[in-house]
This record gives C-alpha cells, sequence and structure tokens, in this order.
C-alpha cells in the first residue's frame, strides 16, 4: 500500500517569519507518520522558505528566470528546510531520505512537467521514505520555474499508482460557502461557488487549483489539518475526501 | 560542443583531513573552467568528504546498506561538499546549479546503473552548468550503494553523446612502468602492465578500472592534473589521451 503525503509548507513552518521551521508542528507530524505501516512518500511545501526568495526574483510556476543566482537561492533554501524535515522524521524512526526535484525533474516547453519516478519506486522497494519538496526545476525555453508541492504530490500519486494521497494543510478541510467543512467532493462543481474558478496560475498553494488538479487522480485524496493526520494515518478520512 | 569534466577528488579537497576543502586548488579550477564556451557538465568526487563515511558504514559500489542514516551521512557530505564546488564555480562566473545523484539514479539489481539524463540535457539547453558528484544511490535488493566519480563521467558522456571528456587527477596522466606519462592509449593491453589488472570492486579511484571503463566511449577522453586543466579548456589533449 502506497501513501503519498504532503505537508502544507503553512503547517511546519512559521509563514510570517523568513526561513523558521515550526519544531512542534514538525515533530508532531513526524510522529504521526512513523506509526504508519504503509509505503509513504513525502512531499512538503515552501512555507516561509521557498515563497520568500521565489518572490524576491520574481519566478514562478509560469514565470520562468535563467539568472542562475535566483535558481541556487531558492533551491539552497528549500533544501535546508527539507533538512530540517528529514531529521524531524528520522528522529521519529523513519527510513527517511531526501529527493530534490531540481536534480530529477525538469518541464517542457508547453510547461508538462517530466519526471522519472523510477528512483523513488526504488527507494520504496528498498524501504526507504522517500522525501520531497516544493522546488526550482528547469523549464525548456524559460530558463527555470516553481514546482509546488501540490504539483509533485498529483504527478507522484498518478505515476506511482499511489493508493491514498494525504494532505496535510493549515485548514480542516475545504470550506462551503457557509464555512462549514464539505465532507466529500466529487466532481468541481460541487464546489466551484465555494472555493471560486481555479486560475491556470494559481498552482501553489490555492484551494481552487488544487481541488481540481486533486480530482484528476484516481487515488481518493483527503485534506485535514495537523490534528487529524493521527486520524489519517489510521486509515480513516478526516475532513475532505476527493475522488 | 558538450564536454564532461571530472574533478578528482583528490584535487579538490585535502585527502587526509576529514572534510576539508582545498580551496587554493578549486578556485584555480574554477578559473580555468570559467574560461570554456562548450556545454559544461561538471562531476566532482568524494575526496575526503564521502570516502571516510563510506568506509565508516561499510558501503562500497557493490556492497549495499539498507541503514538508511548511512545514507543520509554520506548524502549530506556529499552534498557539503557539492555546495562548496558550486560556490566556487559561480564566484568565476559559471552558471552552476547542483544535481545529486541519489535523487535522480539507481541501480538495477544486476548493479546496472538507471539514470535519467533527460534533465540535465535540458539545464545544458538553458545555460545552466550541472554539478554532480560521486554520491550513495538505491540499489536494488541490496539497499543503497555508491556511486563513483568516474561512473558518473563514463555514464553522463555516453548518454549525453559527450563531444569530450576530461579528468582532472592528482597525476599529470597514466605512467608507463618507467614512471613516464602515457601519450595515448588504444586499448587496455596497451597498459595492462604498467596500471595491473582491473578488479571488478576498483571502480571508485583506481587508474586500471578507470582506464577500462574509459576505453568504452566513443568520446576522446583526457587525464591530466590541475596544472594542465587550462591547456584541456583551450583544446589541447595534455597528459594521457584515451580513444
Amino acid at each position: 500500500m502506497t501513501t503519498v503525503l504532503k505537508l502544507g509548507g503553512s503547517v511546519i513552518t512559521r509563514k510570517n517569519t523568513p526561513e523558521t521551521v515550526d519544531s512542534d508542528a514538525l515533530a508532531r507530524a513526524a510522529a504521526a507518520l512513523a506509526q504508519s505501516t504503509d509505503q509513504l512518500v513525502v512531499v512538503h511545501g515552501g512555507g516561509s522558505f521557498g515563497h520568500h526568495h521565489a518572490a524576491a526574483y520574481g519566478v514562478s510556476t509560469t514565470a520562468g528566470t535563467h539568472d542562475d543566482e535566483a535558481v541556487r537561492a531558492i533551491h539552497r533554501a528549500m533544501k535546508e528546510l527539507n533538512a530540517n524535515v528529514i531529521a524531524a522524521l528520522s528522529d521519529a524512526g523513519l527510513s527517511a531520505v531526501p529527493v530534490h526535484p531540481l536534480s530529477a525533474a525538469h518541464r517542457t516547453a508547453d510547461g508538462t512537467l517530466r519526471f522519472s519516478t523510477d528512483t523513488i519506486a526504488a527507494m520504496l522497494a528498498e524501504g526507504f521514505v522517500p522525501v520531497l519538496h516544493g522546488d526550482v526545476i528547469t523549464h525548456e525555453h524559460e530558463g527555470a520555474t516553481i514546482l509546488s508541492g501540490d504539483e509533485l504530490v498529483v504527478s507522484l500519486a498518478a505515476t506511482l499508482t499511489a493508493d491514498r494521497v494525504g494532505v496535510c494543510s493549515a485548514v480542516p478541510g475545504v470550506y462551503d460557502t457557509d464555512g462549514n467543512v464539505i465532507d466529500r467532493i466529487d466532481s468541481f462543481d460541487d464546489v466551484v461557488e465555494a472555493v471560486g474558478e481555479s486560475d491556470a496560475t494559481d498552482v501553489t498553494g490555492g484551494m481552487a487549483g488544487k481541488v481540481r488538479a486533486l480530482l484528476s487522480l484516481d487515488a481518493p485524496v483527503v485534506i485535514f489539518d495537523l490534528e487529524r493526520l493521527d486520524s489519517f494515518i489510521d486509515g480513516e478520512n478526516p475532513g475532505t475526501t476527493i475522488r
């Protein structure tokens, strides 16, 4: 059983203080993940590490840069956050090893993500827990653009044919127009009023783009907050289930 | 024109002091590389960073480990050396970006290296200089084994159809039995007396294994020392040429 688990950047970092880990939240997440008996693939977002640099250099998922200093700065910050996540997961007893998307993935000229995940499948088979992250990656003709943690989750879940996908976010699920968490989403039409139209550029955190991308997966996707990560790992479906 | 350039670990580190960069040698190498007008792919060895940890955990190119702590320790040390190399190359004006083999490569059960180099080709096309290193990588059924810088050079030169390959080593070339540098090697028989039989396990630095692997390439391979890196970058063939 393969589970792809996303830890939101806003869950594990202090979003308003540059490059600051929320160590308590991270340790709590790690303790919950350590209870899993599945083959786990962990993906984390950028939080206060990646977004700051990406914004400073004007790089997004579609606006590229050929400035190698920008690539190094964004990537360096994300590797630093990744090292913190790896340390917390290994302290909790998981066989965590890092996978850095800049090394393994790129986009073709039309923006299509190319990520050969054979290496990740081999890691899982050997009992390692690959830990990936949002990153800056090479983009044909554009130099380099941002790969969001959410896009990575969708790509990995599809190519690894994951059985379950969990998205641990800062909110307990997708809210309806009355502010209640929606239990189940079967189509984008169900929630368009609540989450708004999705914008093509809105792939690094916006709920509408996230829901639309997650709806494309075969595996059920569960969106929940840190309070309910234990419950998800136990096999339950807290928060909002998308399928 | 694509050139794959190896910087030997013993050239850029102080081999007898754990995790110590030879900053002068590294700066000199970087200044020479910055004069290149080719599409450069840089690979560096482990020197006093990787070998120490690999030996401590008993991991080699064939003896694997499932100890995730070993994987993290070896990989962390190699990424630290890589960060030093990236800094020196970018200070010299090269658009250097890191590529970490653990993220992108693995071995099948019979030891065959699988490395999808499309991402590296995309980096070259965008004007970036990918900088790779010897590393620990996933190995089917073995956990993880060492990928040497030399093996990486051979693999990259073949899959990227490099025009030239340079190996900047601690010695000025391959010596004959009289201690003179051999100008040209066309077959392993030419040098078997001088370098000895190659041993299957001798792929992380031994000259015999290095020569045998480099002979398999279509591109000419030039082995020289740091004194002659400028000359190689100028298009000359100092030291020993293997083809």
